[in-house]
């Protein structure tokens, strides 16, 4: 890794960027019915994070994570969901704590320009591993798919961003439809049930998750089934876009 | 209202805020049966807006949104809920459209330190408006409770960050048991369905509602009744605040 173009990264970045302002992503996937988290490495050493970057002072929050998204790993596309912000005054500050990148001490850079505290917009996202394209980013950057259960300590504050988007991610189970996301086009309620038991890391009772899901209607049963499986032959089922935008519209409804 | 107020405001903040970084709050009740929402003014005729300010840079997001709020209106001690945050690059900017606040010309701001653009943080709340103490800000702010239904054009965005406040609003019901908040200290469970059914708008099936409140186990059922309502007397019910830390600890479980 060629330290010059991290100094031309944050170079390019500081007239056009909002330095006390970034996005982090949490990007998770389910590998080997494992819940798992995408994380990143600058360069050789530099510690395993999150993929991120600063926002444009022209740009609004989700374009911003989309591009940076794109910046750090190639991967565009999905659908980042913001979910909180980090903001305590200790959580990351200039000149960064890696000796490497000192920028203080970068020619054309006003260390008083620097903003004491950057705070964070957490992004996050549930991909299909198979359809992901991790073709690397401007840093050339390693990836890992690190097990939720077993991350390592991270950079700043991130592994605290993690733990946040878990919860966020186990809550929005029960708002958006998200998990079909992990799996191919057509699927069987059972591993539509897989994937929650994953997320939610609990088994759930089969008829009240089947009703459950089928209440919401924007489950199209097809006449196929799935074989080859223990027990009776399972329907398939393929997620229906159109009805769910229009359930969207009406305003799905829940529990009470 | 005396203009040289606002002038030491910005002068006073100019220094140790986030200039880019701001918090609204959106204050909701419930007033005669209609679900309302806090708004105040600046002065006479600088239209009607959310209380809001300037994050610092030594102070976290959550704190600043407390803060702010007293600063503006006088109110403390309630818990507020950060949502969303509004990141349009057109949504503000200095100096403000308001004529009478015209930034650049007060001495002592450079207008090229100023941003394009101000993110904001939104942040909601419901609260008792029997214990709402309004004494008003550092501005001597008017207040009125608008009615949710027949909100005023406001400035900036505001109007989009209530209604996302609202959306994010009825989301909560389902996950944390806020509603209680707007009632006296005992109340019965058909008092807590009317509040939930302004708050969402719509009917709600009674055994249905009371099955699922019962079901978190958080409310203590008193001996005591309801007296002079129509229908059979209701038993009373009381937030229990011991059993709601203890059902956060292991997690509330919902629907599925």
């Amino acid at each position: 890794m060629d330290l010059r173009k991290i100094h031309e990264y944050f170079l390019s970045h500081f007239d056009k960027a909002e330095m006390n302002l970034s996005v982090d992503c949490v990007i998770f996937t389910i590998q080997e019915e494992r819940l798992k988290v995408l994380l990143t490495t600058l360069f050789p050493d530099s510690g395993w994070m999150l993929p991120g970057g600063f926002i444009y002072k022209n740009e609004d929050a989700n374009t911003a994570a989309d591009r940076i998204l794109f910046e750090r790993t190639g991967v565009k596309n999905i659908y980042l969901q913001q979910f909180k912000i980090f903001s305590d005054p200790n959580r990351f500050s200039f000149p960064t704590t890696n000796p490497e990148v000192e920028l203080d001490k970068f020619e054309n850079i006003d260390p008083s320009q620097l903003p004491d505290r950057v705070i964070s917009i957490g992004y996050f996202a549930l991909v299909n591993i198979e359809s992901l394209q991790l073709t690397g980013g401007f840093f050339e950057e390693d990836t890992i798919w690190a097990d939720l259960k077993e991350v390592p300590k991270l950079n700043y504050d991130h592994n605290v961003i993690i733990h946040d988007a878990a919860e966020a991610l186990r809550k929005e189970l029960f708002f958006r439809p998200i998990a079909y996301n992990l799996l191919p086009e057509k699927f069987t309620m059972p591993e539509l049930q897989k994937m929650h038991e994953i997320i939610l890391d609990r088994t759930i009772e089969r008829s009240s998750f089947q009703k459950r899901m089928l209440k919401w209607d924007i489950y199209e049963r097809l006449e196929e089934r799935r074989e080859g499986v223990a027990h009776k032959r399972p329907y398939l089922y393929r997620f229906d876009p159109d009805k769910y935008r229009e359930a969207l519209d009406q305003g799905i409804r829940f529990g009470i």
